[in-house]
C-alpha cells in the first residue's frame, strides 16, 4: 500500500513556495518554516511519489553535500483561467507552473445580451477543456468585475454588463463540464497573476491597478489576497476623485470610473467626435462615433492628437490621485498598472505617474514602486487559472 | 524543579482567545484551534501557575460536567500607555484586561518646545511607573501622530508638532525607567483600543477613523493590526479629497486635514472671528481668535452659531467622503469613529453619516457598521498600554 496523499498546510506551504522560488532544497524548506528536517522529507517525498513536485538536477554544496533541486512539476496538472469582461472574453489553458498552453478568447461589443455572453464563455470553456495538452484540464476559474459570491460561485453585479445581475456562473459551466469551477473578481484573479508570475514576485504588501473598461483593484496583505467583509475589496472605480464631479452608474459623483475608465474615456471621445473636436479620432471612426474604443484614443494621443492626448490626461491623472488615496492607506511596497488601458501608451502612463508624485507624501513614496504589467490582456485569465489550481495544492 | 514557562505562539492565542471572550473553558480553546486536548491541558496548567491566567469559577455542562472557566487574570501585571498628540500627553497605567488603575494628563498649547514635550511625558510615564496599584508597571508603551519606526523606537515625523523630526522616544524613556518601551502610531494605537476595549471587538477587517488635531487611521486585516510596508500605513489624512482644495503640510493639494482636522477647524475658525463671520465664537475666545479651538467650535455648533455648524459641516462632509474611499477599497465590517473631534457634536457626526451614505456604493454600504467610539480621549493612551502588554502575553 502507498503511503497516504499529504494534504492540507503543509503541502500547500511547501508547493507555494517552490512556486515562488522556482526551485527549493529540502534544507530551504525546513529553514523557511522552522520545521523539522524529517518532517520535511516525509512531505517532500509523498509530493515526489504524487508527481507534483519533481527534482530538478542536484546542487554540490560548498562541503561537498550534494542537495535535491526541488520544484514544482508544472506539468503534473492544467487548468483553465476564463476572463469574463464587458469587452472580451479570453480563456487560457496553463500547466501549474502558470504557463499558458492554449489560449481563445472572443470581443465583445458592449451591449451584447447576457445569454450571449455565458454562450461565449461555455464555448470558449469546453474548447480549452477539451485540448488534450497538459492531460486534460482539473478545473476551472472564472474571473469576472464587479462583486462576486465565491462561495455560491456567483457574480452578482457588473455594472459595466447591462443587465448582469445575479449569474450563476459555476452552475452555468459544471452542468456541461463537471469540473469544479472558482469565481473570483477579475482585479483579483490579476494580483495573483502578478503575485506569482509578474510584477509583484515575493511581495507581501501590494496593489494591483487595474484599468480597463471599468477599474479595479487587486489587494495582497501579509502574501495574502484579500477580499473583505463581503468579498467586495477593491471597488477604486469608485472612490471619488471629484466631488464637483460627473454622476457614475453606481448612484455617487466623481467617481474615478466615470474619467478614468474606458468606458468614461470612450463616451467623452464619442461626444469629442460630435463637436469636432478631434478629425483624427472621426477619421479612425469613419464617422460612426458611437463606436469609438478607448483603444482608438490611444492610438489618437500616440499620434498627438491634442485632444486625444487630453483626455488620457485627464484619465491618467485621476488614476494617479486614486492610486496615491489608496497607497496612502495601505503603504504599499508596489502599485502594479494593469488592465488593457495600460497599453494606452506613454502619455496616460506618465500622467498616472506624475499625478501619483504630485499627490504622495514624500515619506510613503519612497517607500513604493510604481510598476507597469507586463502580463498584457491575459493576466487576469492566467492569475484565475492559478486560482483554479489551488485545489490541486492544497490536496483536497 | 518547576515546568518552564509556556512561552510563543500557542501562549499567545491562549490568551488572546481568553481576554477577547471574557472567559473560555479547556475545551472551547482545543475547538477554536482545532489543539489536541491533552496539549491545551498542558498550556493552561503553565499559565495558570504562572498566575497570568486564572480561573474564575465552574461551570456544569448539561451532561453534569464540570468545567472551569478560565480567564486572563488582569491583576497578574500593569503597564503604561502614553498617548503623546499634538495637544496633549494622556497617560494610562492599565491592568492585563485593560482596566485602567490610574491616570494622569497635560494639555500641550500647540507650538511648545519639543524637548518640554519630551519632559512631561517622562513626567507622567514616571509618575504612573511609581504607582504601586497593579504591583507595578512591567512595561511602558508610548504612541505619537505621524510615521514612526516601531522597531528604533523612534517618532520620525509629526507634521503637527513643530520641530519634531526623529524623536527616539524610547531612548527618552529607557534611560530613566529601565522598563521595556514600545513606540506605534497613535491611530493603530486607538484600532488595539477599539478591538479589545471598544466597539470594534471580535471583528476582523475594521478600519478606526481618528479624527484629532491631525487625522489617522487604524487598520485591522484577518484580525491583526496592519502596519504597511515601511509602518506608514494609515495616513488617511493625506488622502485627496478636493485635487482642488487648499495647500497641506505635507506637500499636497486638498488633503483630508485640511479641511477636516482640529487643525484646520481652529485655523478656520480664527479666520472667521477676525472677518467677524462669528460674534459667538468671538464671545467664546474673548476677542483672542488665535486661540480658538475645535472645542470651541464645537461647543458654538451646540449652541446653533451658523458659521460654527457650517464649518463643522464642511469638515463632516469631507472625513465621510475620505471614509467612503477607504472603505471602498477594503469592505470592512466597521468603521469607528474615534479621536478627540468625536466630541464636537452631532453637527460633525451626521454630517459624516450623511457623505458617507452619499458617496459608498449600496453594496458597499450594507456590509459596513459606522458607529462611534466611547472611548473618550484616553482611547489611544489604553490601546497603547495592551500594546505593551504584548510582551508579557507573549513571554518574551
Amino acid at each position: 500500500m502507498s503511503a497516504p496523499r499529504l494534504a492540507g498546510t503543509v503541502r500547500e506551504r511547501i508547493l507555494s513556495l517552490a512556486r515562488e522560488k522556482g526551485q527549493v532544497s529540502r534544507g530551504e524548506i525546513s529553514q523557511a518554516f522552522s520545521m523539522d528536517k524529517k518532517a520535511v522529507s516525509v512531505a517532500v517525498d509523498r509530493l515526489l511519489s504524487e508527481g507534483i513536485l519533481a527534482v530538478n538536477g542536484v546542487r554540490e554544496s560548498r562541503s561537498g553535500r550534494r542537495r535535491e533541486i526541488l520544484a514544482v512539476n508544472g506539468s503534473h496538472a492544467a487548468t483553465v483561467g476564463i476572463d469574463l469582461g464587458a469587452t472580451h472574453v479570453i480563456g487560457v489553458l496553463a500547466d501549474l507552473s502558470g504557463t499558458v498552453l492554449d489560449r481563445a478568447s472572443y470581443d465583445i461589443r458592449p451591449g451584447l445580451p447576457v445569454a450571449l455572453i455565458l454562450d461565449q464563455m461555455r464555448t470558449i470553456a469546453a474548447r480549452l477543456v477539451s485540448t488534450p495538452r497538459g492531460g486534460g484540464a482539473r478545473a476551472i476559474g472564472v474571473c469576472v468585475p464587479g462583486f462576486v459570491h465565491p462561495v455560491e460561485g456567483t457574480s452578482l453585479v457588473a455594472e459595466n454588463i447591462p443587465g448582469w445581475k445575479d449569474v450563476r456562473i459555476r452552475d452555468a459551466l459544471q452542468e456541461g463540464l463537471g469540473l469544479p469551477v472558482r469565481v473570483e473578481d477579475a482585479s483579483r484573479a490579476l494580483a495573483v497573476g502578478e503575485r506569482w508570475l509578474g510584477k509583484a514576485r515575493g511581495e507581501r504588501d501590494f496593489l494591483v491597478l487595474d484599468l480597463g473598461f471599468g477599474i479595479g483593484m487587486g489587494i495582497f496583505i501579509g502574501g495574502s489576497l484579500y477580499r473583505g467583509t463581503g468579498w467586495k475589496s477593491g471597488e477604486i472605480g469608485h472612490t471619488v476623485v471629484d466631488p464637483r464631479g460627473l454622476p457614475c452608474a453606481c448612484g455617487g459623483r466623481g467617481c474615478l470610473e466615470t474619467v478614468a475608465s474606458g468606458r468614461a474615456i470612450a463616451r467623452q471621445a464619442a461626444e469629442g467626435i460630435r463637436d469636432g473636436r478631434s478629425q483624427l479620432l472621426g477619421e479612425l471612426t469613419k464617422g460612426n462615433a458611437g463606436v469609438v474604443t478607448a483603444q482608438d484614443v490611444g492610438v489618437a494621443a500616440g499620434m498627438s492628437d491634442p485632444f486625444a492626448m487630453e483626455l488620457l490626461e485627464a484619465a491618467g491623472s485621476a488614476a494617479g490621485l486614486a492610486l496615491a488615496n489608496a497607497a496612502a492607506i495601505l503603504n504599499p511596497s508596489v502599485v502594479v498598472l494593469g488592465g488593457g488601458l495600460v497599453s494606452s501608451g506613454r502619455v496616460f502612463l506618465d500622467a498616472i505617474w506624475k499625478s501619483a508624485d504630485r499627490h504622495l507624501m514624500p515619506g510613503m513614496r519612497q517607500d513604493l514602486r510604481i510598476v507597469e504589467s507586463e502580463l498584457g490582456l491575459d493576466g487576469s485569465a492566467r492569475g484565475m487559472a492559478l486560482i483554479a489550481s489551488e485545489r490541486i495544492f492544497s490536496g483536497t
